[in-house]
């Protein structure tokens, strides 16, 4: 059953796993870009894939029905493509039938909420298989309280939207445990919360609760333990600031992690508004998180230099930590050991 | 009906004037302070008052039932007073139906949802009387575009909740048509839509929209005219500053009136948190604001002076012109003359 554990500070969704893995039709990875990051992130949790005719990307996974995973243990089918429009096609409907018969849990970060789904909710509630809409609204968290929490955290910001705050925050976590540091990482949109199997989609809260949602999504930990918190929007987004500022405050950051891809010159899709210089960028993100924690630091700046080659990658690298003065890495493409030490520097 | 408009930009509620208005037992006027914030500005919309045995207070309206306020052609019967928890007494339940029976519609800020009182939504589909919660939340509109919109626009802004920013914006808004300037007050809280009839509650919008509800708020409109926009929350607020930068930025104002009480010295029920410097504040706004409109001004600091005495109040202000150089004014207490020069300087 979907589970919104009440308690223990942590309202987030949790989800079922193994996976089974749903391609659909893909036409391309681009368009299974939510398979294929759950395939990378959280190998542990895939137990296969289940494509249509004409799909024409591969997780390289075994090829299960719903029903022959079910048998092998799964717990959920996992909605892990996006046709354009972000909608649930109507020929999925036997396929997502046929999965919930199974008795698995099916997920989906589409808009289509699944009870529109013809059917779907009768058999779910026939064999207790539960519709999980990882992107629906939930409010059912309290106001922020601004009260301090034990343990140690790191939120990932950015110049934009859809730049690399969730990859670096994972790529973090994953090294941060690497060195025997324990460390969670603490999902805030749908396709991190199918990465690790529980979250807190931020942006669907309602906005007086925002702060508190970001509070509940990390509670008091060990002191040496760090959540690592996946960051949303950007304080310089003209739609989604306000998601951004509620995250920052709620997450009380001791450390921020600022996330650029130096080729953009504006907004995604907001032509008009120009990316902000990364000097004024970290002051500004800087100076927002010392509300809630006035030790905040920048430890470092993630750069997406996925459009470089080696050399002007390098390059790109150096120039930024010369004019920042900070560890300055691309999580998948460098080493990020300076980062690390800036992080966990007393 | 309870009417949210599609289209026009606006899909905010409106509700039906005009109000009885409801004051229950309620032992002071602290306790009727929406009761009597509607009749202090919106007296042509209030046809009658209607309190239970015990009340204490009185409205100075024509005491009238839920019958004959209906015989007479009210619209409503407005919840105007807010018991301890803002929770709705089993003991109203009677009356609610009642009023629905009238064919009234049932206008509440409580946070009960209307449909929860026993027999009412049965009573209010028969008779066609709408249940409208006004603090409920509202999923129904798109994110931010940031483009700008025709007409000029004021908001008004805070150092911390609850110190004067929805009777600034009142006061300014009734002074500018008062001298001639076509003007419109933009209600963004409960209190303040029930006052004007129309409006969005901001802080119950799904954080990802909230930009977006306030560009919807406040459309396009001829050159001249203003939207005197109620501000909400406080970017200083650990709580709620999402809600305050999300409307900050939907709004795109061209003039800020920064709200502040001198007697504050910290953030209201979060004392850990002090308030702001006057200076500060005014900069994080400006800055925030210049996201969406690079031409933003300040146009003048209102104080809440009410714990002031004559002499207190005109020391307070004018330390406070000097220090900030913008006009400081009290909107219940000392002229606006200064401050709408201020805002309509071109």
């Amino acid at each position: 059953m979907m589970t919104a554990a009440e308690g223990d500070g942590a309202r987030s969704l949790t989800l079922r796993t193994p996976y089974l893995l749903f391609l659909g039709d893909a036409p391309s990875e681009a368009h299974a870009k939510t398979a294929f990051g759950i395939r990378d992130w959280a190998r542990p949790a895939c137990l296969a894939q289940m494509r249509l005719p004409g799909c024409q990307v591969s997780l390289g996974l075994p090829e299960l029905t719903p029903e022959s995973a079910a048998d092998a243990g799964a717990g959920s089918f996992v909605i892990g493509v996006a046709p354009a429009g972000g909608r649930i096609p109507e020929s999925w409907a036997p396929i997502l039938r046929r999965a919930a018969e199974a008795g698995l849990d099916v997920v989906s970060g589409m808009h289509t909420p699944l009870a529109e789904i013809a059917g779907l909710e009768e058999v779910s509630r026939r064999t207790g298989a539960a519709l999980v809409n990882v992107r629906a609204p939930v409010n059912r968290f309290e106001v922020g309280t601004g009260r301090r929490r034990t343990g140690k955290r790191l939120l990932t910001v950015g110049t934009d939207c859809a730049l690399g705050k969730k990859y670096t925050a994972l790529a973090l976590a994953r090294e941060l445990r690497n060195r025997g540091v324990e460390a969670t990482f603490r999902a805030t949109g749908q396709t991190g919360i199918m990465i690790v199997g529980s979250g807190i989609a931020i942006d669907a809260v309602i906005a007086d609760f925002v702060a508190g949602a970001a509070e509940a999504l990390s509670p008091d930990a060990p002191a040496g333990h760090w959540d690592v918190i996946e960051g949303q929007g950007s304080l310089f987004h003209p739609a989604y600031a306000a998601v951004t500022l509620g995250l920052l405050h709620g997450s009380q950051p001791d450390v921020l992690v600022l996330c650029h891809d130096p080729t953009r010159t504006h907004i995604k899709s907001f032509p008009d508004f120009r990316t902000p210089d990364l000097r004024v960028a970290a002051d500004r993100y800087l100076e927002a998180a010392r509300l809630t924690n006035p030790g905040v630091r920048l430890a470092g700046i993630s750069l997406n230099t996925s459009s470089f080659d080696a050399a002007g990658r390098e390059r790109v690298l150096a120039e930024t930590q010369d004019r920042l003065d900070v560890p300055c890495f691309d999580p998948l493409k460098t080493s990020l050991g300076d980062v690390l030490r800036a992080v966990l520097a007393p």
